[in-house]
């Protein structure tokens, strides 16, 4: 018994993160069709045995399947718009960076050409993809992503979050969130140890594990923001309102801005003005809140 | 040949973490003499063995190490002013967190009494001190720490940054740092989640991996900021400036205050403005330094 072939992809955008994507699925047995706007760029897939479309329209005709991965999902419009009533019974999975909104007019504007949607939101660099730490967030119809489920494979993990279309885009976004208060929180550090000539990658010997050990409380303060419950016994918001100050004072005594911290100060400030000081950093989520959403964890009514 | 009896030691405030330092010297065999401004407080530690001092006066007179663990240097100013004239010989180890300013203004006073000074930043929480975690930063002339560093021990991993006094301040409030990034991008994520009615704790088994995976570039990071070389191939600024607004746009659609993420998009612009567009966020950091300082990595010069 031999396998049974593997269905055909058409990748739509072979910047850095399309061309590992495409190279990607023809590593995985794929028949894979590219294109994109710079023709240049289809050398190296079809060399690897990729199928070069002169055209969009023709890419999209020649797979079930169509992965797009452009720039912006303003590109995805410009390219997806002039190809309106070629799309009928194709699935569409955008892997292009966006919003949860993007996302939902996108999926609306494909289900009216009769076209199935899935976004997807790429959890790795394209040196990654098909590497054991690669991911992908999928969002959609549940069906579709069974179905395409194997083939996505090809790229790294899947991790499907549900039928809105725009929650792959708010997990993605969410998870860089997280990672650019990080960023921020390393890059202010290493500006202010080098005003004392510190060595950033000595000192980063000991920010990484200290950082990392931190991030272990993320969990606990999970739990807290779920329950409502955010009483600590560890590290209270009136100690941190008390301590931000030397922050703040010593990057300015030392020469570094101030301008990414600021904004902390006025948010603890508000949280023990409003009856928090007992609680621990987590009750900062509820007064980040400043719009209905559709959570249950809206307002501090939840204790 | 019987062990030599361990130093004594006096330890001053006796607050949630001046009890967990007094403990730790009790459970390491050394004579503790403890005061605090509240009596009340000396009760559970006298029932393990130390001696209570009536006056602060009197735990100085009482060993040759004096630690001191306030709530801010000012109250370590308004207990030690006092004392002038009776510091003579003693080490004062002051383990109150503050800025490496107050440090250095300690330092000197201190000098002038005829007294030595080492100031101290405490990396744990008081449940943790003695144990395998935790450890403390000291700064001072290095003679008197290695006088006293297996007294020291006590508390947990002894690491000494420097001999200017204000160094381990500036480590400390430089680890904060971080942690304070950390903390903002994850509080900033579970509200942007909790918007969806999603689950922090099941959306932080995603965060957590991710945000520990990406502290992994911080070596990377340090090591650009070093040698001024930020060129990537990875995560432009440019790549960086253009997904932003991603970020932002969300957090307002979905009604999660943007006050603690806007400050990074006129950094970002600015630096791809000064021509940094190809670099990686490691340049941010040249960005952030604003005054002279003495580290050599000042300005871009360094290219
Ligand atoms: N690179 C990463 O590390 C990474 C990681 C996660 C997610 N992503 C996301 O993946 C997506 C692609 O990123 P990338 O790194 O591959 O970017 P890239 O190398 O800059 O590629 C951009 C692609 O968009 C195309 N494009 C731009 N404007 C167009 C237009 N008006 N019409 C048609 N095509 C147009 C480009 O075509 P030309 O070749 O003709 O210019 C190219 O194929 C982005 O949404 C990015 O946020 C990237
Ligand atoms: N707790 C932590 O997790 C932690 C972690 C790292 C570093 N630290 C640092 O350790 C230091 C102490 O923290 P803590 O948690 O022990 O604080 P705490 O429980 O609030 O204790 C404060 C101490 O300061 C004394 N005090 C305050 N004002 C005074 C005054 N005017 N005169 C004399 N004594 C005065 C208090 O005496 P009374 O009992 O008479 O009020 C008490 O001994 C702080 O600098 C803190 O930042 C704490």
């Amino acid at each position: 018994m031999s396998p049974s072939p593997k269905p055909a992809v058409s990748v739509i955008g072979l910047g850095m993160m399309g061309t590992a994507l495409a190279a990607a699925f023809l590593g995985a047995g794929h028949p894979v069709t590219v294109w994109n706007r710079s023709a240049a760029r289809t050398g190296p897939l079809t060399a690897q045995g990729a199928i070069p479309a002169d055209t969009a329209a023709e890419a999209v005709a020649a797979s079930p399947l169509v992965v797009l991965c452009l720039s912006t999902n303003d590109t995805v419009r410009t390219v997806l718009e002039p190809l309106a009533g070629q799309l009928t019974g194709k699935t569409v999975a955008n892997l292009t960076n966006g919003t949860p909104e993007q996302a939902r007019d996108l999926a609306a504007w494909a289900a009216k050409e009769g076209a199935g949607y899935l976004d997807g939101g790429i959890m790795a660099v394209p040196q990654m993809i098909a590497g054991p730490h690669a991911y992908v967030l999928y969002s959609g119809a549940r069906d579709l992503f069974d179905a395409h489920r194997e083939t996505f494979a090809a790229l790294g993990g899947t991790t499907y979050v549900g039928t809105d279309p725009g929650l792959a885009a708010l997990y993605d976004l969410a998870l860089l969130t997280g990672m650019y208060g990080m960023v921020m929180g390393v890059m202010q550090a290493y500006a202010l140890v080098r005003t004392e000539a510190i060595a950033a990658t000595e000192f980063s010997e000991l920010l990484v594990p200290w950082v990392g050990a931190m991030l272990g409380s993320a969990p606990a303060w999970a739990a807290a923001v779920d329950s409502g419950r955010h009483l600590t016994d560890v590290s209270s918001l009136a100690v941190n309102q008390e301590a931000f100050p030397n922050l703040l004072e010593t990057f300015a005594a030392q020469g570094v801005s101030t301008e990414l911290f600021a904004p902390v100060q006025p948010l603890l400030d508000r949280a023990v003005a409003e009856g928090h000081a007992a609680d621990g950093l987590s009750r900062l989520v509820d007064l980040l809140r400043t719009g209905p959403g559709t959570g249950p964890g809206t307002g501090s009514s939840a204790i």
